[in-house]
């Protein structure tokens, strides 16, 4: 495979906004060309020619023209006008400057089921195409009327037997239906003529209906991209790979992220495939520390309740305003150098111990994620940073490292000991991502930091469903819970800004529970009916479920073993903690508790609002 | 039948918000009972008792304790430990105050396909049951691993043949499976202790996650609902309606109005039942007009606008800032007298001829329309008017009715002939609703001015996915094309309050364009790409396609005619006006338009953007 230099394109489709606003957001993300969706030319001010300059300004080829629809297998009369509109659009495609259209099989009533008559009349519109310089490339829809599958599409452009007539092989068609695509890697490479490339969630519904709404970037749904394009490039095919996704959330979201997470998408890709140079993801250990962004107001609510939850401030930064609280394994920054609305604190950056930070930061940069600019003394370590799809800045660290190198280095420490309650680390982190950038985040903490994403979950919390999505590496080590409204929220839903968990671990939650609560943790009550479904659901024995009752720590149990898990109020209008003790190989993060812990979230929040108090 | 005093309920799943929010919606919108789900009973800080106490403060029974699942046809040591399960959910239930619990078929995989057995079990369940005074509503779901239509439920509930196990009859997953619901009228009314309604639109998918996302109010989506109702009740069935819908948008919208819209969707059920003292819906017969809310900044562009479409100012209130425009039957009133942002107009009224104004206005309020107060003077018209789920008002008028009862009456007239272009009257009006209230919308107009609701369709519009259902009466004179975002959007989308439409009729809309091109009326500019896409489309006459393209007059066809129409700028920030002709039985709006004047549109307000202009 000599494929290390495949061109990337996108089809205009997969992209919000005018057709100027979508060219603009590939350029910029770095594509070699794209795909013309025709509503969107239809729709543009600008003619096919200044389309076509436009691009060319913008150093994009047009790859394709599509789509042509409902072309073979139908009468003279028809076919008359068939061609007529296809030599219309040829002169389309002659201002615009490129080459290939693409033909979709027939979903027309006025076809009939003939292969024959359908392989003549493709032959004879590649005449037409290629007295222009132009060629066919023939796709088989999922939902065609008589062709929807790749193999029956190959039989038909061999009996075309034409040079300029050749195969589209879109991977979401081949796909959903459940063709076996390795079949492809025997079909001779210059008669495919074009690759488009859609991932999809696995979902029980009408196909053309997933096409049209769900369809994903690769690597973001369940579908196999790296064998399917694998076969392809065996087969030969030179042309880009080019993605084309019609999906609700991008139709309607910032076109400029959801481009780069386009191209990131290709770029993992062809990292799959064994075509693409980048550096491999670095093995992470663990999460080094979370910074919070507070102000004058938080910052002695939060260290308040770090206290609380045994924390002790054991470090001073040496030059700038942020303190280190560590408790275990587990360190806290509080930083309060940045701006945000009076009282709040929120996760401000994650910072993940990498075998390699400078490599792991080479890796994040070349998948197109922004690096950030670090203000650091000569004496200082250089920590390598990016920005993560909901703006969280994410650090890569080797705190064992020598001194030189240590992010802690650039702290004063001291000694005191914190009076302890049990934290040993920071088991996870739970991320509410905004709306448009569940998917993105998805695939940035996969194919930038190198995590897996374990299935899509669904719960059904107070104020509208939440999806969740836990991306992890191997060791479990590193493991953030992505977590996202299904729908966006509106004006009746609590107007906190996406909410943002840190997880901390203990071996012993209850022991945990009561040292926090003499210390003076602000604990979430849970309420008894909680206790009574739970004697209910699971039977706990009587004597930990009134342990549990008592210090409101919540249950959950499957088929590997238990977790306990309680957690704070929220602090700051964002941010809250959880204590977690996993017993056993219990494999879940309690998603089935989350609704209850939203409910109790929520009527703390109710409870201040009701004492009118102008606490968080 | 004499069911005219059915109760209402509903479950509480259907609404959002903590189980307090809910109850107080339900109870504020009239229903006399709840079913309360078992999953917002947990998450309550209220007791069992509690809640039970609370509902019968705010009027509402407890009619039903739901879900309890997977009980039936299972080994002795599962069945031990269900049976202490039901035990503790019968406690709950008696601190509820509730008699009846909904058991779903089973889905265990601990289960066996023996119907001796589930029915043996049930019965002991039903004893246990009994001893404590309650009953046992047994449900197929449309998913139960062996028991999922209600022939078979209803074969186990009467080999069990216990007087306190009856049915649970649920229209979803009766109708979704398209069983005949025929055969309930057969079953004894007096084993059928609860009814479960939900409607739904016809999707092709998994049916586990149709149910759980897409359930609709009665009335708002494909199933018939009235027969499967009409079948309960000639069986005998004395207990109460009552719904249940899982629906994402639902579980996210304020539940205030989300419980209005239902208890109206129950009251228009019991109408089509005959078993509700309603008056009839009036025939209505076409716009009376529709009213702008100006303000003194807007009011003169609006103004030159219609003088610009051939309209003429032919009214002036008597007592309020209020002019009348008029041509043809199209009749525009500009008020001044409401508050908004400087410069903008909205549609802040439609008004309806109706044969009887006074029926319609108590129709609406017994429909829980909110009546809104008119100041009138003496000597005025009383316009009976209600708010739609939009906020806008509508009024019943009949502007043939003697002087006194017509709100032209209330107009110092002048006979100013108008400039005149061309335009008869008002053909339609397209009305974006807020995201949470296109259900809602489509039910109001169906329930309440007796409208029609035609199918929802989709189109990809460049700044997302737009759904759109237009209602209308019988004779197509009143007709309002109610559209939505299918997702809310978000900052990327322009930034544009629900865009209106009032579209104006013309006999010869190429004569209406041209002259309202002379008389300087604000029109849309269409792109050039629109009409060489639309020869190659439906190749129109080559004349006909010069004219269309000069004029920017839009083009579609369908098996019963053809329709030609264009569009103004927009107005104010939100409100445009379309002229359309129909020639022939064209049955549509032209939906397949919409994207190419939603972009044009959206080059006009960039185009504004780029002059840093501070006009609409």
């Amino acid at each position: 495979m000599s494929s290390t230099d495949s061109r990337r394109s996108i089809a205009t489709v997969c992209l919000s906004g005018t057709l100027e606003d979508k060219l603009t957001a590939a350029a910029r993300a770095g594509f070699d060309g794209v795909e013309i969706f025709e509503n969107d030319l239809v729709a543009s001010p600008w003619s096919a020619k200044e389309v076509g300059e436009h691009c060319a300004e913008l150093g994009l080829s047009i790859d394709l023209y599509q789509p042509f629809r409902d072309f073979e297998a139908v009468s003279p009369p028809v076919l008359a006008r068939n061609l007529r509109r296809a030599e219309l659009k040829f002169d389309v495609m002659e201002q615009l400057g490129t080459a290939t259209m693409l033909v979709c099989s027939t979903v027309s009533p006025d076809a009939v089921d003939d292969d024959d008559l359908a392989a003549e009349q493709l032959h004879l519109l590649a005449e037409h195409a290629a007295a222009r310089g132009l060629r066919i490339a023939y796709e088989a829809l999922a939902w065609g009327r008589f062709v929807n599958t790749y193999e029956h599409s190959w039989r038909i452009v061999r009996r075309a037997a034409h040079p300029a007539l050749g195969l589209c092989l879109d991977s979401f068609h081949i796909l959903s239906r459940g063709s076996d695509p390795a079949a492809i890697s025997t079909i001779p490479g210059e008669k495919l003529f074009f690759l488009q490339l859609a991932d999809a969630p696995r979902l029980q519904m009408d196909v053309l209906q997933w096409s049209r709404h769900h369809r994903l970037f690769p690597g973001q749904g369940s579908f196999d991209l790296t064998a399917f394009t694998g076969h392809v490039l065996a087969a030969g095919y030179r042309g880009p790979l080019s993605l084309e996704v019609f999906n609700d959330v991008f139709r309607q979201a910032d076109p400029a992220p959801a481009a780069v997470d386009a191209m990131r998408s290709l770029l993992a890709l062809q990292e799959n495939l064994g075509v693409a140079d980048l550096p491999p993801a670095p093995a992470l250990a663990g999460h080094t520390f979370v910074e919070l962004a507070v102000d004058d107001v938080s910052a002695p609510r939060v260290a308040d309740a770090l206290r609380g939850l045994g924390f002790a401030e054991t470090g001073r930064h040496r030059s700038k305003p942020v303190r280190l609280w560590q408790q275990g394994d587990a360190r806290i920054l509080l930083n309060t150098d940045g701006s945000g609305p009076t009282g709040s604190a929120s996760v401000g950056a994650v910072a993940v111990e990498s075998a390699d930070p400078v490599a792991s930061a080479r890796r994040a940069q070349r998948l197109r994620a922004p690096i950030l600019p670090r203000d650091h003394r000569a004496d200082e370590a250089d920590l390598s940073a990016i920005a993560a799809p909901d703006g969280t800045s994410v650090f890569f660290c080797r705190t064992g490292a020598e001194t030189g190198d240590s992010w802690l280095g650039d702290f004063t420490l001291s000694d005191a000991p914190g009076p302890g309650a049990g934290v040993t680390g920071i088991g996870y982190l739970g991320l509410t991502q905004p709306f448009d950038h569940f998917d993105e985040a998805t695939l940035f903490y996969r194919a930038v930091l190198g995590l897996e994403p374990e299935p899509v979950t669904e719960f059904a919390a107070p104020f509208g469903l939440v999806r969740s999505r836990t991306v992890t590496d191997p060791s479990g080590r590193v493991r953030i819970a992505l977590e996202s409204a299904l729908l966006r929220r509106g004006e009746w839903a609590p107007s906190v800004r996406e909410p943002q968990r840190i997880a901390l671990t203990s071996d012993d939650a209850l022991a945990s529970a009561r040292r926090m609560r003499e210390l003076g943790a602000p604990l979430l009550e849970i309420p008894g009916n909680y206790y009574d479904d739970l004697d209910a659901r699971l039977a706990p024995d009587p004597e930990l479920l009134t342990a549990l009752r008592r210090q409101s720590v919540l249950y959950d149990r499957d088929e590997h073993g238990e977790l306990l898990h309680f957690f704070t109020l929220v602090l700051g209008g964002r941010v809250f903690f959880e204590v977690v003790q996993r017993i056993g190989g219990y494999a879940g993060d309690g998603a089935a508790n989350s609704p209850i812990r939203m409910a109790a979230h929520r009527g703390q929040r109710a409870a201040r609002e009701g004492e009118a108090s102008t606490e968080d």
